[in-house]
């Protein structure tokens, strides 16, 4: 048996998210469609991140066991050609029978897209959250860098969602500026459902002067979501890399 | 009567091109009845330049007399808000009653977008011509820098096009790489239908080795359509600034 990794990409606006569930079409089900169609053998397949509806991925990995002899090229192009322009697989790869796309991961980075423009962008209105006015990068960046290290993220979790543990550990938090954007860059070890959404939110009350640094992080040490900002929207939510 | 001067940007993709035609529904149409609805008042409305179906604009510029009183934020916020997401007013203002979008153009200036990654991209997709492999850029610069000054441009015309003059003045011509983009810009006096998209064609040629700087010098000689490549898709062409 190989244990086939793919590089896959997508637009996750027409998605019901990464995976599979009764109630619309996920990304997962697509590309796990195509996959079985070219092996003619189901297959069980392992994501690095399971993204939520609407958030869009450069870098989701996944792998599957497969009896097929398939050469990697070939099985990339045909899943490309099975699957609709929104998904690509970047590239397949041949990876160590121990591999698990999802428990063999170190880390994860998201970065979160604002477009600050007075108007929306016909362009990029899909891919990033519109706030038609300006924000102060510097005390978001401030802000978001309370978050380096191991910390409880309760209060940023989805309302409702129970963890083992709520603590996770952030590797790098910033907040940067380029022309009309802001990017918000998070990679940790390990990420809360909506966890950076609601950062994301939250970080915007900083950018508008309605929360100070010393703010932000007693909303973190509270660990009470009623304290965080409003969840900011999946569209300007992309996975970028995993680590492995 | 004031003049009224829109800036206008959008995603080509789903329209018919700019101008109001029978077969689909165009830009113009779209942004018309807006602007109608708004002012209660018939208006004609004048475009800088005609783009044709599923080519986009940053930098349209339209202009119409209307006797509404209307301020020119509430114009442009009011038209957004009848209109379709992929296309967007950027701002509004009053100009002089002899301003005309199109004939007081002098200049204009389109960026042709190619993205040469093996597997195409699920967010650019819409937005370049898609060639999986790579091009090799400082031919293209070369060759397309013959094309500086006053030239026929009939070997890039649209074919069976009727023109009093095929002449036209290229102020701008390069050929510039960014990581997986190539990004063709030419700005001219005036342009041919299809001119961009057929020199884009040619220009592919030129990256790929299967033309010289002379060929292609020399195609533009030959005044002969026939002996140019073939024209680039819409989507990689945004039309991206009109000079006054």
């Amino acid at each position: 048996m190989r244990n086939i990794s793919l590089l896959v990409s997508y637009d996750g606006t027409s998605y019901h998210g990464w995976q599979c569930q009764p109630n619309g079409i996920t990304v997962q089900e697509v590309l796990q469609r195509a996959i079985e169609t070219i092996t003619s053998q189901p297959i069980k397949m392992y994501a690095g991140a399971r993204t939520d509806a609407g958030v869009h991925a450069q870098g989701q990995v996944v792998n599957f066991h497969s009896e097929s002899t398939i050469d990697l090229r070939s099985l990339a192009k045909g899943i490309n050609s099975l699957i609709p322009p929104d998904i690509r697989v970047k590239t397949a790869s041949e990876v160590p029978d121990d591999f698990h796309a999802r428990y063999s991961a170190k880390s994860k980075a998201y970065v979160y897209c604002i477009l600050t423009t007075t108007y929306n962008s016909p362009f990029y209105g899909r891919y990033a959250w519109h706030i038609p006015y300006n924000l102060d990068v510097s005390p978001m960046d401030e802000a978001i860098k309370c978050l380096m290290g191991k910390h409880d993220f309760s209060a940023f979790k989805k309302k409702d969602e129970v963890y083992h543990s709520t603590v996770r550990e952030v590797l790098r938090a910033g907040v940067k500026q380029r022309k009309d954007f802001i990017y918000v860059i998070l990679e940790a070890t390990g990420f809360l459902r909506y966890m950076v959404r609601n950062i994301v939110g939250t970080l915007v009350l900083a950018g508008t002067g309605k929360l100070t640094k010393e703010g932000f992080l007693g909303i973190m040490e509270s660990c009470d979501r009623q304290k965080a900002g409003p969840t900011a929207p999946p569209k300007g939510l992309f996975l970028r890399e995993i680590t492995y």
